[in-house]
């Protein structure tokens, strides 16, 4: 049987998404068939703002309402470190940590030549335009995988000789872990970049 | 860090949904806002239609385009057998599978008197009514769980008086299933419900 058009309409849109397949397409499509219309109301207007409201920050590509994000155009964050980060998902995750005070910078990707994404296609030339005497230092928050680490090796190269400290974050044990289950890249790193007690 | 209102607004929505919890639904409010935005009109006119144009079938409140659903109104469908069946999903299921060539009947639920829902919260009146001489079978497709099968005996109770034959689909090992794997409630069903060679 084919479902009715706007029905399969819906479940197309949703199928598009990471993730969601067919089956959970329809499940999602069905389920919002038999809520009451104000919710496909509200679900609309979320969605609409989400295009019309929502900004990109001219100066760290952070999101927000308008040209500056919160971070970039608060007093109280520490414009001389910037932390680089992947995507908006690890602005996000930093944050909830609570222990960082400085500003972000989201690259939109990792170097990845597989798939064709080259450091033209990634905030890179945004990032060292900021690099302008006020920056000390450079957090590079990429994650530990490949492709991270060769985007980490590749910024380090561009940003040393700009006079410019730059660190990454931590590689070990994650907290609430567990030596004998860890794998061993992760004890090797742990143990060559542990720190004094 | 609160997300910018507009993508909250978005990842709450999201959250609404059925097996979509805060990260998932974060996830999905980020792949939209990464989306060129002819994606998010596209699923925002999908949602419009879902809300406007679907409409549940009068007689066997299937969903259609029009007061009547195409089951209801074809004329290669027999009417004298109606398929109960708890959910417009499972209406798709046995559409499906080609081996069914009757109307349906959407309950839209089974009996749960710990959740409240009972008869009067079914669409089982109006099953009923349905049953005035020309029906001359019901086959209760419910889910094999206890609530399914609670809800098959009290339709049967209900309709064996009224003079029209009651069935239930068969209940037994899946297609390519294995007795050695299978639970023990299964394969009793299995045993009981044998059918000649």
């Amino acid at each position: 049987m084919n479902l009715a058009g706007p029905l399969q309409a819906v479940v197309e849109e949703f199928s598009k998404f990471p993730g969601v397949g067919a089956k959970s397409a329809r499940r999602l499509a069905l389920f919002l068939l038999r809520q009451p219309h104000e919710q496909i109301d509200s679900l609309v207007e979320s969605l609409i703002g989400l295009k019309t409201k929502i900004k990109f920050c001219k100066i760290c590509f952070n999101i927000g309402e308008s040209d500056i994000c919160d971070i970039c155009s608060s007093d109280r964050r520490d414009k001389s470190i910037i932390c680089v980060v992947e995507d908006i998902n690890d602005v996000i995750g930093i944050e909830r940590s609570h222990e960082y005070n400085g500003t972000y910078h989201v690259l939109g990707g990792v170097l990845s030549p597989l798939n064709g994404v080259g450091p033209e296609s990634l905030k890179v030339k945004e990032l060292l335009q900021r690099l302008n005497g006020e920056v000390k230092e450079v957090i590079l928050a990429l994650n530990p995988d490949t492709e991270g680490e060769a985007t980490s090796l590749y910024l380090n190269r561009l940003i040393k000789p700009l006079d410019v400290s730059v660190s990454r974050i931590a590689r070990g044990l994650p907290i609430g872990g567990n030596i004998e289950f860890a794998d061993d890249a992760t004890i090797g790193r742990a143990v060559t970049g542990r720190g004094l007690f």
